[in-house]
């Protein structure tokens, strides 16, 4: 594959020859003018009122339910950090252009000139009129935790934050497959999480629900305990008040010992050496998620004693990466109504995408199911059937 | 022509059918693994670190120029009045399209849900990273004033007000073709506009820039003179400081007497009768602009001794409608970098529109350019030339 170097360049040319990456269509060819007159005055007139009257008909006669709001204050880019939403647009482009071409949705970027939560809340509850669902993207955390939660009692359209779901759902989905693997049961095995950011709190949430025992999250203070004093916040409480039930101390080097799995969402590349992954269990699990570059290099990894490892990025073997949920997990809770995303709904989605991939290609280096494979569409959307709202 | 209420049924079952009317496209068809990784991660990291070291290249790597936030709060929708955000959709839809169909603009809607001024205004702030201009719509006035003057101010993108600048821009551009048939001339003529809201703001200031020495506007108060003191604010003030020379006083059916042009932007259909017409000089110019339906019938109006009738509906000859200027006022002023929408800019367009349909082709039922006729876009842009911000 073409090298990091390459790829950036190439990934520059091709946005200034199209001037960024979206486009607005139209859903029937070019209009005549019998047709503006139904889109637009007169004829519309009579379609607002229609909405009026009858208010659920904003479902069927709007493109409300297919539009999805990315939103963004540009302050935790990819590995980029704070650039602004300025610099923020070329990722949400991009995520637009998966959302279209997996799951013909309109999503489109709202890349916010401020970073205060309040007025972050207050701008998306003015906007949702328009948008059948949010999607929150690349804000900082525990800010967008606290952004999240309020929304989701404000608004009455789905608050989806890709980092923490997303990421949660493309994790479990590979694990539940990697442990078949090695032969080992997700109650039982000891898994470390390395970073309590919104990835961090998604991933301990969806893993818990699933029936964890063993779960230990490392920030950057060390492992997270009941009773820990030191950079704890209300999300870190909830973490330790269902982790770590033997109250393990100390660095991400000390409490990985002996571990099966080890997930990185650190923010952090090379987080970890060939010397950590060697004190975990035989046949252990090193998925390094953090994007563009991981907490260990997946060779490296592999040449340390690890069984089955996967990152984030394109350019490595198991893709482990939310494109293969959010453009498919939204569909469906766009199709289905849903209006409030929990923790089981994740979950379904997540077995739904580790059963995709057919058992006999699984492998090794063929965790989970590509990104464009058709299955993934049909199986997340039965599986969300039952969540039906109407 | 179809019926009125063909066109409703109709356009009611196209929404239906097509579950509104916009979709998001992409500029390339469909994306391969390697375009994912240009348009995704890991490539569109260096994308937005080039944005991100450059600022200025937000405008050659992403969309944000090409890309139009059609704000509404749903106050004054059409002829409907206060029907709120969510039944304001279809008509920010159906705008979107033209956008789109006449001048490739990627324009999304953004329906609110709040009414309250200082909202709007931080709301519109907040989201301007992501578009390259800003079109305000169908917002009730003289609120909407207050916006675009305070937003012009603040934000670094032109704010369109259609209601105002766009129905200037047309109703000037017919006015000037009207008079070169009626061989009457702009500096001596005698013009009553009905309606001292967004457009009649909008099409007084052109009015009185392109060098109109008798305008009279009337209100629901009847004609606003310097010194009238009920039913005032800060616009009609600057209206009375620059029109009605001879402060003409009374009802609309009073000062209307040998007037030589009436311009009608009231909201109020069927606001004069015949005997108003009759009222007026020989060769009298009617544009009776209120959509859907307009201030008088034009077959009644010219029945009543009109010369020229024009209405802003596509069912009557001489369709004097906003469509035929913000498309291709918008395509103009983000190509030419244009930062501030000025009257002199407005006044270029009218008279690059007016222009735009061929000498011979100027006949009292036809004083205008259709809405597809491609030379607008043209002739438009050239007159916005001089004013390239870079």
């Amino acid at each position: 594959m073409s090298s990091s170097r390459d790829i950036a360049k190439k990934s520059i040319m091709y946005h200034k020859r199209l001037k960024g990456t979206i486009l607005l269509g139209q859903k029937s060819r070019r209009l005549s003018i019998k047709e503006i007159q139904m889109i637009y005055t007169p004829g519309v007139a009579a379609v607002s009122k229609e909405v009026f009257d009858h208010p659920e008909k904003k479902f069927v006669l709007t493109s409300k339910r297919n539009n999805v709001a990315i939103v963004t204050d540009g302050t935790r880019i990819l590995g980029l950090g704070n650039i602004g939403p300025y610099a923020a647009m070329p990722v949400m482009e991009g995520k637009a252009m998966l959302y279209k071409q997996y799951a013909r949705i309109t999503a489109f970027p709202i890349c916010l000139s401020t970073t205060d939560k309040k007025k972050i809340i207050e701008t998306i509850i003015a906007i949702e009129p328009s948008f059948g669902a949010i999607n929150l993207e690349d804000i900082e955390s525990p800010k967008v935790l606290d952004i999240s939660q309020e929304l989701q009692k404000k608004i009455p359209v789905p608050v989806f934050h890709d980092d923490r779901h997303g990421t949660s759902v493309v994790a479990l989905a590979a694990l539940l497959n990697a442990l078949k693997l090695v032969k080992k049961q997700l109650e039982s095995v000891k898994i470390i999480v390395a970073g309590a950011g919104s990835a961090g709190v998604g991933i301990t949430e969806i893993l818990v629900f699933a029936g964890c025992k063993n779960v230990i999250v490392s920030d950057s203070t060390g492992a997270i305990y009941k009773g820990r004093r030191k950079n704890m916040n209300q999300y870190k409480n909830e973490i330790a008040a269902h982790t770590n039930p033997k109250r393990e101390k100390g660095s991400l080097e000390d409490v990985i010992k002996n571990a099966d799995v080890f997930i990185g969402v650190s923010g952090i590349s090379n987080l970890i050496t060939k010397d950590t992954v060697k004190k975990m269990k035989k046949d252990a699990i090193v998925f390094a998620l953090t994007n563009p570059e991981p907490e260990i290099d997946p060779v490296i990894a592999k040449k340390a004693g690890a069984r089955i490892v996967a990152t984030g990025s394109y350019q490595f073997h198991n893709r482990v990466n939310n494109a293969l949920v959010f453009p498919y997990i939204m569909r469906a809770i766009l199709d289905h109504g849903i209006s409030k995303i929990e923790t089981e709904i994740l979950y379904a989605v997540a077995v739904a995408i580790s059963n995709t991939i057919p058992k006999k290609q699984l492998r090794y280096d063929n965790i989970i199911s590509n990104v464009g494979d058709l299955r993934l569409q049909q199986n997340i959307s039965r599986a969300l059937k039952k969540f039906y709202k109407k």
